[in-house]
C-alpha cells in the first residue's frame, strides 16, 4: 500500500521564506493571518492523506463503469470523498466571494491542490476541470450567465468539462466539425462528437456543465470560425434547479493506460441545447482562458505525482535491505544495509527531491503571478506579473510533466522488480503521470507556445524581465561566499539560455523550422534556469533562517545540500541543450517522409 | 492495430557492410552463403510479422490465467505460434550441432530475435529464457546432464527458467534462503519460494527445466554458499520422457504493469527433486553464465520494442493531418499537413531512428564478440573478443533498455491523446519496455558491473582496447573530409569518456562511493561513445556503398543524414555527463537517511 504525507513544512517554507507570501497582504484574500494559512494547509493535508489517498489504488483497480443508459459510476468511495472535498469549500477556495467562493489566493489553491492530486489524481480531475470553467465564465460570461452557472459550480454541486478534441482534430482546432445552429431564442442546437472528455459523465455531481467548442453555421473556416458554448447535462430552471435532461450523452469510456478512476468519455451531442459564451467566433480566445488555467493545473499534476512516487521510493530505500555500502557496512547488525546507502539509489532520490522542491517553488511562484495580475492595485505590477505568468505557464506545464513522469519512472526503479507489480502502486504513478505530458496541449505544443508566441510577445518584454530578474539575483549574491557556488552555476545556465534565445532571434525568423527544431530543448533549458533560480532563492532563504538562529537548522541545512546537488548534477544539462539548439533544423528535416 | 515490418535491409547492412560478416567464414557456422543469410532473415521476418505480431495486443489484453490446480494457460494463439517457432528450429539456431542445434552464429540468433521480440516480446520470453539455460548446462553440466537435458531444450519441446529472486532478496543473492538437502543418491530436495519467475509455468512446452539457486545445508553464508540446481517440472525417464510430476508448483501469477502475455510466477519448491549443476557452492559462477547471455537478450528487448514503437510513430506521423508546416503548407490539397512536417515530431522520429540503427549495430557487434570468443581458432582473437563482450554487455543491457523505454514513451507521444488509449497499442510498448530496465540486474547494477568490475579487470585491458579501437578509427578517418564531421564529434565524446575514466581511476579507489555515484552516468556516457562509434562505422560503410555506385543510393544517403543527426543532437550529452561524474559523491551522500 503506497504512503503519502503532505509536505506542509516545505510549502510553508516556499510561501513564507521564499516568496514572502505575508508581504502581499495588500492583495485581496492574502490578509489571512499566518494561523489561517497553516490551518488551511493542515486541513487539506488531512483530507488528502486520510480520505483521498486510500482510494487511489482501489480507484485504479476498479476504474469507472458505463451503464446501458449512458450513466457512469465512479469507483467505490469517490462519491463520499468528493462530497467531503465539496463540503469543505475546496472547490471555491480561490473563487470570488461574489460568486460564492472564499476569495483566498489562487496561490493557496495551488498549494492545497498539490496535496490532493498527490493523494488521488484521478479523483481530483473531477473538480479540477471545474476551476478553468469558472475562470472562463467569469471572464467571458454575461452577468446573467454568471448568476445562472457559477454558484453551483463554485460550491461544487456541479462540475464542468472542456470539450475541444474530435476524432480527427486535437491540436489543430481549426479542423473541428461540431455544429451549432441558432434556434432564434438566443440559444443554439449543438451536434457533433467530442472525444477524450475527462469527467464527461459521472455520479459525483448533480449536474455537469460542458464547455463546448463548435462552429456556427456559416462561420469562417479554421480557428476564426469557432465559438464556445455552455451545454449543461441538465437544463436548470430559473432557480438553478436542474430540471430537464439535455441531449448530450456519454457514448463510451476510453480504455486508458492510467487515471482509471477518472471517466474519459466520448461525448455525443445530438441537437443539445447550448448557450453562447463570449463572442460569436471568439471561441478560441475564450478557450485559452480555460486552457491557461488548466495548463498550470496539469503542471501541478506532474509535480504532485512525482512527489508521491518519490516519497514511496524514499521509504522503500530506507526499509529494503540489500547489499552492503561500498564504504563499509552501515547496518552491521542486520543481514544487509538498507539500499539508501548505495550511491545510485541516493542519486535517484536526490534527483527527485531536488526537482520536486524547486518544482513546488516554481509552481507557487507562477501561481502568485496570477494573483498579482488579477488582484494588485498597481498597474505596472499587474502587467509584469501577467507577463511572467504567460511566459512561465508553458514551462511549468511542459517541464514539470516531462520531469514528473521521468521521476515517477525513477521512483519505480528504486523498487526493482517490486516496482513492476501493480500491488505496490508504483506502476500506477507512472501510468497516471504519463497523461500529463499529453493533455491540455501536448508538451511539444507547450514548447512551441513558449518559443513562437511567448518569447516574441511585446518585443520580448516578458523574457527580458525574467533574464533581468535572474541576472540581478546572481549579481547581488555573487560576493556572498555562501551563495557564490550557487549563483555561479545559475549564471552559467542563464548565459546558456540567453545564448539560445539570441540564436533563436537570429535564426528563427529566417527559417521558422529552426524555431520548431529548437523548441523542446529550449523549453527544458528554460525550465532548468527557472528551477535553478528557485534553488538560488530557496538557498538564500535557508541561509537567512540559519543566520536568524531558528531551531530547525536541519531543515535549512538540507536545503543547502539539495540545492548544491541541483547545481552540480542537474544544471550541467544546459550546455548540452544549447549545443543541440544551435545545430538548427537542417539535419532534422533533411530526410524524406518515406525514409522513416 | 499496431504495425510491424522487420528491418531486414538494415540488418543486412550492419552484418555485411559494417561488421564484415562474410569475412568471418573461417569460424564454424559462419560459412553459409549470402543466400542462406538472407533466407534465414527473411523467414524469421515472415514468422515475426505474420504469426507473432498479430498476437501481441491480444496477448496483452487477455494475459495469462492460473487455474486451481496450479496450471497456467497462455493467451489464445500463443501455443500455435510457439509451435511454429519451435518447429522452425529457431530455439536451437545457434546451439551446437552435437546437442541438436544448427550451429549457426549467435550473431544471427540475435538478428532474428530482434524481429521476434519486436513482434511479440511476451511470447518470445518463453523460449528466450531457454537460451541462457542451454548455455549454462553446456558450460557447467556433466556429459550425462548434457545428454539428459539439452536435446529437448534445444529443440524447444522443453523450456527453461532462471530462479534467483526471493521475496526478501533480489540483487543481493547472498541473502537467499531456498534450501537444498542431499538425499544420498546424488540428488537433492529443494524447498523454498522464488518470485518473479518468468515463464515459470505455462502450457507451451512438455516440460519446464528450472535452474534454481539454493543453499545446501551447512554451506557458508553469503554468495559463497549458493549452488545451482536443475529442478524439472516433470522428472524424465532415461529416454527423456517426462514421467513424474515434481513437487514444484506455481503458487500465483503476478499482476504486472506489462508483458501480460508472459506468466510471471511465484514458484513454490516443496522438497522438489533437484540435481546439482556445476560445483557445490559454485552457483553464482554458473548463474553468471546464464545471466550474461540473458543480459544481452534483455538489451535486445530494449532495442526491439523501441523499433516497433518507432515504426508505429513514423506511420502515424505520415498519416495524421494536423496543422500546417512552419515553412508553408506541404499538403495544400488536404485540410492540414501530415504531422511529420513539424520539426518537433521530426525530432522525435530522428532521435528514435538514430538510436535504433546504432543500437542494432552495437547489439550485433557485441554478439559477434561472443561468436569470436567461442569459435575463433586464434587465442588472442578469442581473448580480445571476450574482453569486449564482457565490457559491452552491461552497456548494451543498461543503455539499450533505458533508451528503449524512453523512446517507446517518445513514440507514444507522437500519437498525442490516442497514444494513451490502449487500443492503439502504444501504451503496451511503454509498459512492456519498462521491465527490461529492471530484470536480469536492474540498470543500476549494470552500471556498477561496468564501473566496479569490467573497467578494472586485467588492469583495464578491455577498456584500453576499446579506447584504442575508437581512437584509431577517428585518426584514420579524420583527413577524409566526408568523414571528418563525424569523427570530430566522436573524438570529442571519446575524450570525455577517457577523462571520466581517468577521474574514476583517481577518485574511485580513494572513495568507493565516488565510483558508485558516477556509475549510471558513466554507463550512459560509454553507451553514447559506443553508439557514436557504430555511427562512424555505419557512415563509413555507407560512403563505401556510395563510392561503389550501388543502385540503392537513397539508403546510404539516409545513413549519412541520420548519423549526422546523432552527432549533432545526441553526442553533446557526453560533456554534461562528464561534468556530473566529476562532481563526485560528496553532495549526493551528504543528507541523513531521515531527510528523504
Amino acid at each position: 500500500m503506497p504512503i503519502y504525507r503532505a509536505p506542509v513544512e516545505d510549502t510553508l517554507f516556499v510561501l513564507r521564506d521564499v516568496l514572502g507570501y505575508e508581504r502581499y497582504n495588500n492583495l485581496p484574500g492574502f490578509a489571512e493571518t499566518p494561523e489561517v494559512l497553516e490551518a488551511v494547509l493542515g486541513e487539506s493535508a488531512r483530507l488528502a492523506e486520510t480520505d483521498m489517498h486510500p482510494l487511489n489504488r482501489t480507484g485504479d483497480v476498479e476504474g469507472c463503469a458505463r451503464h446501458e443508459d449512458g450513466s457512469v459510476t465512479t469507483p467505490k468511495g469517490f462519491k463520499k470523498a468528493y462530497r467531503q472535498y465539496r463540503e469543505g469549500g475546496w472547490v471555491g477556495l480561490a473563487a470570488p466571494v461574489e460568486h460564492g467562493g472564499q476569495g483566498l489566493p489562487y496561490t493557496l489553491h495551488n498549494a492545497v491542490s498539490e496535496y490532493m492530486v498527490s493523494a488521488n489524481m484521478a479523483l481530483m480531475m473531477y473538480p479540477g476541470l471545474t476551476q478553468g470553467a469558472i475562470a472562463t465564465i467569469i471572464t467571458h460570461g454575461s452577468d446573467e450567465q454568471k448568476a445562472r452557472w457559477l454558484p453551483n459550480m463554485v460550491d461544487g454541486s456541479w462540475t464542468a468539462t472542456m470539450n475541444l478534441t474530435e476524432p480527427h482534430c486535437g491540436t489543430d482546432l481549426g479542423l473541428l466539425r461540431t455544429r451549432a445552429t441558432p434556434v432564434g431564442d438566443g440559444s443554439y442546437r449543438i451536434s457533433g462528437q467530442k472525444i477524450f472528455i475527462s469527467a464527461g459523465e459521472h455520479d459525483l455531481a448533480e449536474n455537469i456543465v460542458h464547455l463546448v467548442l463548435a462552429r456556427i453555421e456559416g462561420a469562417p473556416k479554421g480557428v476564426k470560425g469557432i465559438s464556445l458554448f455552455i451545454v449543461p447535462k441538465f437544463i436548470p430552471d430559473a432557480a438553478g434547479n436542474p430540471v430537464r435532461r439535455n441531449t448530450v450523452a456519454c457514448g463510451s469510456l476510453e480504455d486508458k493506460m492510467g487515471i482509471h478512476g477518472n471517466a474519459t468519455c466520448v461525448m455525443n451531442y445530438d441537437d443539445a441545447e447550448g448557450h453562447l459564451l463570449g463572442e460569436v467566433n471568439g471561441g478560441l480566445k475564450a478557450m485559452f482562458t480555460m486552457m491557461n488555467e488548466a495548463r498550470l493545473g496539469v503542471g501541478l499534476q506532474g509535480l504532485a505525482v512525482a512527489e508521491a512516487a518519490y516519497q514511496n521510493a524514499a521509504a522503500y530505500a530506507r526499509d529494503r535491505l540489500q547489499g552492503r555500502s561500498l564504504s563499509g557496512a552501515k547496518a552491521p547488525d542486520k543481514p544487509a544495509d538498507p539500499i539508501i546507502v548505495h550511491p545510485d539509489i541516493r542519486r535517484k532520490l536526490m534527483t527527485m527531491k531536488a526537482f520536486n522542491e524547486a518544482g513546488r517553488a516554481l509552481l507557487l511562484w507562477t501561481a502568485m503571478q496570477s494573483d498579482i495580475a488579477h488582484r494588485s492595485p498597481d498597474e505596472p505590477d499587474r502587467q509584469a506579473a501577467d507577463d511572467l505568468l504567460g511566459l512561465l505557464t508553458p514551462v511549468v506545464k511542459g517541464v514539470l510533466t516531462d520531469k514528473g513522469f521521468d521521476h515517477a519512472v525513477m521512483a519505480q526503479q528504486v523498487f526493482g522488480g517490486h516496482g513492476y507489480i501493480e500491488e505496490h502502486g508504483m506502476s500506477q504513478y507512472v501510468r497516471d503521470a504519463r497523461i500529463a505530458m499529453i493533455y491540455e496541449g501536448a508538451n511539444g505544443i507547450q514548447a512551441l507556445d513558449l518559443v513562437g508566441r511567448k518569447l516574441p510577445l511585446n518585443g520580448g518584454r516578458a523574457v527580458q524581465a525574467f533574464f533581468r530578474e535572474v541576472g540581478e539575483f546572481c549579481d547581488e549574491n555573487r560576493s556572498d561566499e555562501t551563495m557564490a557556488p550557487y549563483t555561479k552555476a545559475l549564471k552559467k545556465g542563464l548565459n546558456d539560455l540567453q545564448a539560445a534565445t539570441l540564436w533563436l532571434m537570429q535564426n528563427g525568423p529566417r527559417k521558422p523550422d529552426n524555431a520548431g527544431a529548437a523548441s523542446t530543448e529550449y523549453m527544458h533549458l528554460f525550465g532548468l534556469v527557472a528551477l535553478g533560480y528557485m534553488w538560488g532563492r530557496m538557498v538564500k532563504a535557508a541561509q537567512a533562517r540559519l543566520a536568524a538562529g531558528r531551531d530547525d537548522a536541519a531543515f535549512s541545512q538540507n536545503k543547502l545540500v539539495t540545492g548544491r546537488y541541483f547545481m552540480e548534477r542537474v544544471m550541467p544539462e544546459t550546455t548540452a541543450q544549447l549545443t543541440r539548439i544551435s545545430s538548427g533544423a537542417d539535419t532534422m528535416m533533411a530526410l524524406p517522409a518515406e525514409a522513416f
